[in-house]
């Protein structure tokens, strides 16, 4: 985590999400004479659909019978390269804030800050974070005896190290500890994995071998007196066991999660923005929504209404950042700028 | 004009109009099992941006950032060709009456009728029509003394007859009924046309030959005292004068106008069908509305939010269609049936 103490970087519309939509609202602000920003928590172009099915076809993009999903966000960077939008990736907004003047000042995660006439929110379904245990006696040992990730190996040095998951990663990593753990455990809910076959072989294997051991059951309780892990409770089917541990890794997988949007101050109904759809703005002035993260009703989560919503949130947005000036529509096929500019960015 | 006394076809939804919108909701319709048959005045698909500008470039389709109506229109017709819609063109919806089980007939002007759950309208600017001349006199003068368009040139045959309009369609008329009429005069209200050189040309040298009149001035009033027209009143820069006519052809251009839409029962304001953002009903319940034709706060006349419009009313038409089916949204990418329908009609 970098800290940055620069003067904040100033734009019309910040757009908060790298996925489709985001990426032609950046193309809508250009046309409607807005500049923009993009930051995105992931450290590539594309967004969700890219992270989770870029391969598989789409085939309710308006004018477009099939694509894929690279293909989709490879054809939206080409349309928005005439406006060129600064991306600003691998970070999140954690914090937002009304200045003064009606505008908002952002900060990210690593330090950077903007100031930006309008907000548009185009995140899809928030970040992905790791999906964690429902036990609230879980909460005030993570980091120290609960972990959802690894971040250094030598945390499990020496110790009782219980893996819970039935995924690639808690079998790659189960299998990985075992060099440097006491004793590793793979606790999984059924004697069944989604993981690749050459994982799955190399686990049983080594628990044949006597080298980490597997029990089918899921994580009922922790036990740690002194706010240190001792043992942890498995529920099997009729019964259920103690197993001591000092360390436990849930690798259970990636669940969306709005994050540090929940806490913006924006309301949100059922883990989606509420948003008025004439003009796709949020509770708060200024901040709009566009594509999956937005709510209300009769919302389909259908990537060509996100084009639409972001299109006219930007309209409104315009207001905020020219509060004096007309916006005359003109029709993309008339707008000789436009053509200027597209034509020149395909030289 | 046909008439056809067939029992009526029978569709989930009717969709009226052939361009990108109304062909955009007949892929959509299909998607989430909906049939439907689309209805269009022009005898040919694509509405009015191939009638208007077929060959320009338009920026602003999502994920396309150059193509043409035309190629736009292509790329919607071969997507919607998985489901194949009904196409009923050159005929235009005069009436709808709702049925007692909440269903809508429509009935077009060459006799067919239509039963459907529900109706979607993607009529763009409406209909074009031929500008009318805007004096109360002309009204019961239609057809018999006053025309807009020529339907027999005998109507005209030895007749003192008064052409008005400065277009291509003014100019050629005019030279063509030279050779049927007593005499034509052409009355424009300016000394200059919006018309080929070689017409301009040619109606000029007629006039100096002695073959036709051109008067500059507008047309200010009809005298017919027993319905019969007698001279027509054309006002000029600081006087005016009665010129004797039998029939007066006015060829003012096309406008857009809703046409008989407007005499459906549905709430318009300022030439656009009201409708919820939250589904595009209109405030007839079942009849809805997209693209250009749809009318709310912030509305921006973009094709991409046709799209979306369109989109939603569908998935509320379904609830018309089927009253006790709940259907699941499924994204296409997972949609096997779709999928093999793609397919299927790309082979």
């Amino acid at each position: 985590m970098t800290s940055q103490t620069d003067a904040p970087l100033s734009t019309d519309v910040l757009i908060v999400g790298a996925g489709p939509v985001g990426l032609f609202a950046a193309f809508e602000a250009g046309v409607i004479g807005l500049s923009c920003r993009i930051v995105d928590t992931i450290e590539r172009i594309g967004g969700q659909c890219i992270e989770l099915y870029p391969d598989k076809p789409i085939y309710d993009i308006p004018a477009i019978p099939i694509c894929t999903a690279r293909d989709l966000v490879d054809r939206l960077i080409e349309q928005c390269r005439p406006f060129d939008p600064p991306m600003h990736l691998g970070q999140c907004i954690e914090s937002v804030e009304r200045l003064d003047n009606g505008h908002w000042r952002a900060r990210t995660d690593k330090g950077l800050t903007f100031d930006a006439a309008a907000i548009l929110i185009a995140a899809g379904n928030g970040s992905f974070v790791p999906q964690r245990l429902t036990l609230d006696e879980a909460v005030p040992l993570e980091e120290r005896h609960v972990h959802y990730s690894v971040r250094k190996q030598n945390d499990f040095a020496g110790k009782k190290v219980v893996v819970a998951g039935g995924g690639d990663s808690a079998l790659d990593w189960a299998l990985a500890l075992r060099s440097v753990a006491k004793r590793v455990t793979l606790v999984h809910r059924r004697n069944g994995f989604s993981a690749t076959d050459s994982s799955v072989t190399k686990m049983r294997q080594s628990v044949e071998a006597g080298e980490m051991d597997f029990i089918v059951g899921s994580i009922a309780a922790l036990k740690a007196p002194d706010g240190t892990l001792e043992s942890i409770e498995i529920r099997q089917v009729g019964n259920s066991m103690q197993l001591e541990a000092d360390q436990l890794l849930v690798l259970y997988g990636l669940v969306a999660d709005l994050g540090p949007i929940a806490k913006w101050g924006i309301d949100i109904q059922a883990g989606r923005i509420v948003v008025d759809t004439s003009n796709y703005e949020s509770s708060c002035p200024g901040i709009f929504a566009a594509g999956d993260i937005a709510g209300y009703p009769n919302k389909q989560k259908l990537i060509l209404s996100g084009f639409h919503e972001a299109s006219l949130a930007l309209r409104k947005a315009y207001n905020y950042a020219f509060p004096d000036k007309k916006r005359v529509h003109v029709h993309s096929s008339y707008d000789a700028k436009l053509a200027e500019r597209v034509q020149a960015s395909h030289v």
